[in-house]
C-alpha cells in the first residue's frame, strides 16, 4: 500500500545513493556455467583474463560468490555527476491508457551520453587508469556504448579506440563526432586494422558490419597492444553487476512508497540493463522472499533469449573470446539490415540466460520493431521523452501489461527501465513517420544456419 | 556562507517547485518602453494583441504591475515531468581550472527537448488550447524552441506549424525529424507559403533564412488562419516572465545552502534564459538589497547588447510585428553563414534591454565562437555535459571569470545558466573539432546598414 503521494519524479539524495554494487551470482545456487578456453576447453582462469580485460574487472568477472562490492570513492563522484536517476510514475501515460495499473519507470537518460551504459563505463575506465594502462578498445553498436565509454575515458583521462559497426558509422555521423568531441578515436568496423577485420572483409566484402565482428577488432588490439586492455558494454558478468545500481537505486526509491513491482519490465541486448534492473528484486524471488514476474523484451528480428539455444558460444564474430554458455543465434549471427536500434548482438548475458534457464526470469517476449515505435510514439506524446529505439522495446510491453490491466481491472503495478534516449535515432523515426519501416522475423531455416556453427567443446557440447 | 556540505546536483522537491510566476516588471520603477502600433505609432492593445497571441499571453503581456502569476495547475503537472531542474556545483570543473571561486550553474538540459525553452512552451500551448484555438504558428532558429514546442503541443493536443530557418532545417535534418515525430508540420522558411516569404525569396532568391524572416511568415499564417494564433519563444515580455521559474528556482536551490551569488552569467539570444535567470536576483538589485554583477554573453558575430542601437524596431524581418524598443541590430541583420549556433536573434528582450540600458544589467560581453567551442570542450571532459553552442557562451565567461578568481584569490560564487544540450549541434561540434571553424566580427561599416534601416516613428524616432 502506498502510505503517501507518490511525486511524478522520486529522486534519491546523494547520500543514499548505493555505495556498492550488488553481485546477483552470490545468491544463485545453481551459479552460470563457467567461461571456458576455447584452446582447452577448462574453465578460464584470472591469469587468462588479465592480458584482455584490467585486472580489476577480471576479478570481479570470475566472482560468483561476493554479494556486495565497495564502488570506489572516485567512481561514486562521478555517478554523483548524473546519480541517484529518477523514479518516474508515468501519470500521464496511465491517464491517457485509462488503466488502473500503475506505471513506473526508471530513467537513464539524463546523463548526456543518454543511457544507462555511463554506470559501468565510468568503473571500467577508472580501473584500467588505476592500473596504470595506456589505453582502452572497444567495440559499438548503435553508440550509446562508445558515447559513455568516450565520456567517462575522457574524464580519467586514459586514450580510447572505439570500432563501431559500420553500418552505425554511416547511419550515425553526428553519434560519432559526439564520441570524437570526447576524445575518442573511432574507426569503422570491420576495417582494415586488424587481421581479423581483414579476413571479414575479404570473406564478405559488402558486409554492414555486426557487434560480434567489432568486439573481434577491438579484443585484437588490445590484446596486441602493450598496456592497451579491453572492455565490453554488456553481457559480461561485472557490467551486469556495475548496472546493478540502476536496480539497487529504483529499489530503495520505490521502498519508501510502500510500492513493490508486480511486474518488472527490461530490454534485452547483451543484458546489462535488464541484469541491473532487476538485481534486488531477484535477490528477492532467489531468496523466496518475493516473485514478481520478470519480462526480458528483444526483437523479434534478433530473438537471442526466445529463440535462441542455450549453449557455449564464442563472444564475437572472430571466434577468439572465451566460451560463454548462454542463450544464443550464433557468434556469425548478423541481424537484417532493416533493422533499426540496438538490441543486435547474437547472445545474452549468461547470468540472464542462466535465470531464464532455470525459471526465475519469467518470460522472453520478442516484439516486432514497427510495433515498438508505435508504442515510442504513445510515450512520447504523453510522457514527453523520446526514448532510444531499445528502450522503447520496454515501454511497448509496459504498455501492452497496463492494458491487460484495463481489461480484467487488475491494479498491478509496473515497473520497466527507460535505459536512454533516442536523439540518435532519428533516421529509425524518420523510417517509421514516413511508413517506410518494416519487420523482419527470421525463420527457423535462417536460425539453424546460425547453430550449425556452434563451437564444438569436448566433453561439454560435442 | 555555507552551512553544510553542497551535493553535486542540489534538487528541489515537486513541491518547493514554485507555483507563481514572477513578473519582473512589477518591481521596475521605470518600466520598459511600451509596444507600438507601427500605423499609428501609439501603444499598442490588448484587442490589437488578440489576433496574433491567445488571450491570456496577451494579457500577460501588458501586464507591467502583477509581480506574482500564478501557474495553472495543468501546467504545474507538465512541469512536474522534468521541473524541478538541477543546480549543480561544478566540482570537478572548479578542480580542475584550479579556482577558489564556486561554480554553481542551473541546468535546463535534463528533459527530452533539451533546453529551457519548455518552460514557455507549456503555457503558451496550454492557454492557446484553453481558449478553445485551433492550431498554433511558430518559428525556429536552432530549433530548440520548436522542438520544446512540438512537444508541448502534443502533450496539450493542439496542432502546430512550424517554420525552420532554412540553413537549420538543412543542417538539422534530426532535429526537424524530432519535431515532426511529435507530430508538427515543419515548413524551411522563406518558402512559397506566405506573402512575406515569397517576397523574400524574390529579393533574395539565395537567401539562407532568419529568425526575423521565419517570425514574419508565422505572424503571417496566425493572422491570417481561422482559430490560429501565433507563439514565440523568445524576446517578449510574457515569456521571460514564464523563464523566470528557472531563476526562482535556482534561488531556492541555493538559499537552502546559505550561498548568494555576486556573479551571474547567462547566454542572451533573445534574451528569455537570461531574464529568467537573473529574474528573482535582479528584484534584490532593484529593491536595493544585493547588488550581483550581471552579465549577458552574446556571440561577438551578434552583438545586439552590446553593439546594437537601443531603439524601437519591429519584430520580425518582414516588418509586420508591432514596434518593440529594445537593442537591436536592425530587423534585416541576418548573421554570417559561419555563425554556428543560435542567438542569431536581430533584437533583445525589452525587458532586458531596459535594465541594460539603466544600469541594473551590468555587462554584455561578446565572445568569438571557436573560444566559446574551446570552452564547451574544457565542460564536456570535467563535468560530463555536452552543451548547446548558445549555453557554451556562458560557459566561456563562467571559466573566464573564475580563472580571474585564480589570479586575485577571490572566492566568489559563480552562477551561470546551462540551457541545454548539443545533441543537434554535432555539425558545428564536428568543425570545431576538424580546426574549419572560423569567426566573424562585423565591422561598424556592416553594422550601420541595419541600423540605417530602423523605422521612423512620429514624434518618438524620427
Amino acid at each position: 500500500m502506498t502510505s503517501k503521494e507518490v511525486p511524478y519524479k522520486i529522486y534519491l539524495t546523494e547520500n543514499e545513493m548505493p555505495r556498492q554494487w550488488y553481485n546477483l551470482r552470490a545468491d544463485m545456487k545453481e551459479k552460470p556455467d563457467p567461461m571456458l578456453n576455447p584452446a582447452t576447453g577448462k574453465p578460464i582462469t584470472f591469469e587468462e583474463l588479465r592480458p584482455i580485460f584490467c585486472d580489476e574487472c577480471a576479478a570481479q568477472e570470475l566472482d560468483h560468490t561476493t554479494p556486495y562490492i565497495d564502488i570506489p570513492a572516485e567512481i561514486v563522484n562521478f555517478y554523483r555527476m548524473y546519480r541517484p536517476s529518477p523514479v518516474v510514475r508515468a501519470y500521464c501515460l496511465e491517464q491517457a491508457l485509462g488503466t488502473p495499473a500503475k506505471i513506473y519507470y526508471k530513467y537513464e537518460g539524463t546523463n548526456t551520453s543518454g543511457s544507462h551504459k555511463l554506470n559501468s563505463a565510468a568503473p571500467q575506465a577508472y580501473y584500467a587508469k588505476q592500473q596504470g594502462l595506456k589505453g582502452l578498445t572497444t567495440e559499438t553498436g548503435a553508440g550509446q556504448w562508445g558515447t559513455a565509454l568516450s565520456m567517462a575515458a575522457a574524464y580519467f583521462d586514459i586514450p580510447l579506440q572505439v570500432y563501431m559497426v559500420k553500418v552505425s558509422a554511416e547511419q550515425k555521423p553526428h553519434r560519432k563526432a559526439v564520441m570524437e568531441t570526447f576524445g575518442a578515436s573511432v574507426i569503422s568496423s570491420p576495417s582494415q586494422t586488424t587481421a581479423v577485420g581483414r579476413k571479414i572483409l575479404e570473406e564478405n566484402p559488402g558486409t554492414t558490419g555486426s557487434l560480434g565482428c567489432a568486439i573481434s577488432e577491438a579484443v585484437e588490439v588490445a590484446a596486441g597492444t602493450e598496456g592497451y586492455r579491453y572492455v565490453l558494454g554488456s553481457v559480461l558478468d561485472h557490467v551486469v553487476m556495475h548496472q546493478s545500481i540502476i536496480g539497487l537505486e529504483a529499489k530503495a526509491a520505490l521502498d519508501k512508497y510502500g510500492e513493490y513491482p508486480d511486474v518488472i519490465i527490461g530490454c534485452a541486448g547483451g543484458g546489462s540493463n535488464l541484469g541491473g534492473l532487476i538485481a534486488p528484486y531477484m535477490r528477492d524471488k532467489l531468496q523466496g522472499k518475493a516473485s514478481p514476474h520478470f519480462i526480458a523484451v528483444e526483437p523479434m528480428s534478433c530473438p537471442s533469449l526466445s529463440r535462441g539455444k542455450y549453449a557455449y558460444d564464442f563472444g564475437d564474430t572472430g571466434c577468439i573470446t572465451p566460451l560463454m554458455r548462454m542463450y544464443t543465434l550464433g557468434a556469425h549471427f548478423i541481424p537484417s539490415p532493416n533493422h533499426a536500434g540496438g538490441l543486435r548482438y547474437h547472445g545474452m548475458s549468461p547470468i540472464i540466460s542462466k535465470l531464464y534457464h532455470d525459471g526465475f526470469l519469467d518470460e522472453a517476449r520478442g516484439v516486432e520493431q514497427t510495433k515498438v515505435f508505435d508504442a515510442a510514439k504513445v510515450f512520447i506524446k504523453h510522457e514527453g521523452i523520446l526514448p532510444a529505439p531499445e528502450s522503447a522495446h520496454a515501454i511497448k510491453v509496459a504498455i501492452d501489461e497496463a492494458l491487460k490491466c484495463k481489461e480484467t481491472g487488475e491494479e498491478k503495478t509496473i515497473l520497466f527501465g527507460l535505459t536512454g534516449t533516442g536523439f540518435f535515432d532519428m533516421t529509425a523515426y524518420m523510417k517509421h513517420n514516413s511508413g517506410e519501416m518494416s519487420d523482419y522475423i527470421p525463420t527457423d531455416a535462417d536460425l539453424e544456419k546460425g547453430f550449425s556453427k556452434l563451437p564444438k567443446v569436448p566433453g561439454i557440447q560435442e
